[in-house]
């Protein structure tokens, strides 16, 4: 719901506001990726005059997001005080709902997380107003934990697990959980209205993308999340934006007609992906029944845990049901490198945990499949941020909004 | 290797300099997109002052791209000038090099085309030195048609059939064509030398996209176009811009692995979409091999009327071989459709040709298969720019390019 400086830039007159706001962009962008350092030093960095420099740091420092350190003596002329971005000020909120858990993050300006909770909730059965009351008693729980007041919030960024309309913050669907056209954004802002702070709301593996993305080294643009679940998801993000496609529906890969036809997805479809790659599809292949694995009172990572044992002892069913999933896992993935050339995947939920034993049957149908080899070896990565990958990346959105556009940040009172 | 004003505002500072070329793109694409206006409107339609306008008019006018027209009355006040796009100075050359032709036009301010030119030759054995010597002469033949003089040359983009470094400006490899790892720009460059031009090299596929892209309705935001030869290949444009990839390989679509693994590609994989869904692969379904179909003698064109008559005839082979197509057609948009969700899919190349028999059989797939259903009802659409598509989106391109940054046109001497 914040505009950013580019969408400032397109369609609409630019005029001083304009390039104040870009370069207020530029100055904060340049601290969060370059570090603290001298007005003199940013000058010479960002190529503005010292005099530009130096008005710009103090709107930025009025709107708390950049704060002055120690004096840096850099050769001639009066030593000048360091810059840091401002990490005791304003907080970024990032929460989760998810079918058995809601989870969030506080994070500050240089992106740490400053608080963390989850909390272990039967989300479906608790419906969606109870669900969304709980959390906003989490993102208070949040402020509470790293001590801040709702003054400093600045977004809160909800992930959930279906398709979601941006724009209007309307769940549209969320099949796994049995919600259905959930006003979500309106709800929480009803709920906690914290009214320095945007209220927005995304798909989790648009999320899940973004928090690889914030973690991925410098000068990497173009980044492909797979979420595994029961279902498996896509997010992709291009020069730090999510890529939604047309009507939102980008990234539905577990759809992708490519499997046997004799399994049917959740969608009600037969032969997706999903079928033969997502958490369900592996379950059913190496277990019968009457099996642990398919005891829904136990916890999924401890039946996780299990698989492993299994695979780790050398038992032929489970090892072989591994094997074939890394070998549709590579099918797919090759699908994708073909369409869109990523310059890295990333692989998330539970493909991680059974990493050891799906990685080379993966590997060996990617290389079989994927077209630019073997000019470019595609970058194929397990997750290790865990189950928290999309409330951080929820999180990490909302730091990112607010360094394209400063100027979205009020100015402090007194 | 035009800057563009968007490219411009990222990463650099901001200063009047950069308001002027934000402002003077905001006008000219104002004039583009909304048709012929005074002063007066194009002040009150795009929010800047009218001082502000007159200044940038007169600018725009000294790089010829506007020209004043008759005066307009608007109510009170003296009557002002109409402003017109300048068709008459600037031109902006397509070329297209394939396997059999070389083709290209010269296009206007407005995207009309203002020359054209096809040359059926055999571009595999004429080989890249004389084949570029040929695109040259073609450069200068759509010149001579069309009554212009080099120096309104703005910009000469080629079109390929193949990996393209786009930055680098070379011609990675066109396996139909047999060429790998040629310097086309700089050569075409040193060939014309036309200094008032950017000389730029992209993949045929992206190009037909931007095509498509520019001939669609307003506020279509994501196309993705479908090039239908022996090979078949992806192009995606978003906002206007051609989405490459990491490595500039994406759209490599004829390589997603989900056709029967009987048919060895020409890439050397098996169970490529293009060998179900190729030219070659209907061919091959539809005819034995002594067949007139498979004789290389005879031109292609000729070949498919000969397929269209025996379908229209009732021949059931033909029938039976173009609705297998058009099902495997349908798999593999559903899987476009599923990761992608672009706004509309258009099918260029020979599937025009043959979409009376392919494409009932190829919508029942997309409507089984496509997740967005029943919510959103894919548009997938046949081209009608027939062989020119390319070359039409390669001289679009450079039409773009020049409305986004009216500062890159050079101020005309005099």
């Amino acid at each position: 719901m914040s505009i950013t400086a580019a969408s400032a830039a397109a369609g609409a007159p630019a005029d001083q506001a304009t390039v104040r706001r870009l370069n207020l962009a530029l100055l904060l962008r340049s601290l969060a990726e370059g570090g603290s350092r001298s007005r003199a030093r940013l000058a010479a960095d960002t190529g503005l005059t010292k005099a530009t420099v130096s008005t710009l740091v103090s709107d930025l420092q009025a709107r708390q997001l950049v704060v002055e350190g120690d004096a840096e003596r850099t050769g001639l002329g009066r030593p000048g005080r360091v810059l840091h971005l401002n990490t005791e000020s304003v907080r970024c909120l990032g929460l989760e709902i998810n079918v058995d858990y809601i989870c969030g993050v506080a994070m500050d300006l240089s992106g740490q997380v400053r608080a963390r909770a989850r909390w272990a909730l039967p989300m479906q059965s608790l419906g969606p107003a109870r669900g969304l009351g709980v959390a906003a008693d989490l993102a208070r729980q949040l402020l509470l934990d790293c001590g801040a007041g709702a003054q400093q919030v600045r977004s809160v960024q909800l992930s959930m697990p279906g398709m979601v309309d941006v724009d209007s913050g309307i769940l549209v669907n969320a099949p796994n959980l049995r919600w259905r056209d959930v006003d979500v954004v309106h709800s929480l802002l009803g709920r906690l209205d914290w009214r320095w702070a945007s209220f927005t709301v995304d798909n989790d593996a648009n999320l899940g993308a973004m928090a690889h993305y914030a973690a991925a080294p410098a000068g990497l643009r173009h980044l492909l999340y797979l979420s595994g679940e029961i279902g498996v998801g896509g997010g992709t993000v291009i020069d730090g934006s999510i890529v939604r496609g047309a009507n939102g529906w980008a990234g539905e890969v577990g759809h992708m007609p490519l499997g046997p036809g004799d399994r049917v997805c959740g969608c009600g479809r037969s032969g997706c992906w999903e079928t033969v790659v997502g958490l369900g599809a592996v379950l059913d292949a190496i277990a019968d029944p009457g099996d642990a694995l398919h005891d829904e009172t136990i916890d999924m990572a401890e039946r996780l845990d299990l698989v492993c044992a299994r695979a780790a002892a050398g038992d032929e069913r489970t090892l072989a049901g591994l094997r074939r999933q890394g070998h549709w896992l590579g099918m797919g993935l090759s699908i994708l490198l073909n369409v869109q050339d990523p310059g890295l995947i990333v692989l998330g939920g539970y493909f991680p945990v059974i990493q050891e034993w799906i990685a080379e049957p993966m590997m060996a149908e990617i290389r079989r499949r994927a077209i630019a080899l073997p000019d470019i070896e595609p970058r194929v990565e397990f997750s290790s941020l865990g189950i928290e990958a999309s409330c951080l990346g929820a999180a990490h959105a909302g730091v990112e909004a607010l360094i394209a556009d400063p100027a979205s940040a009020p100015i402090a009172a007194g």
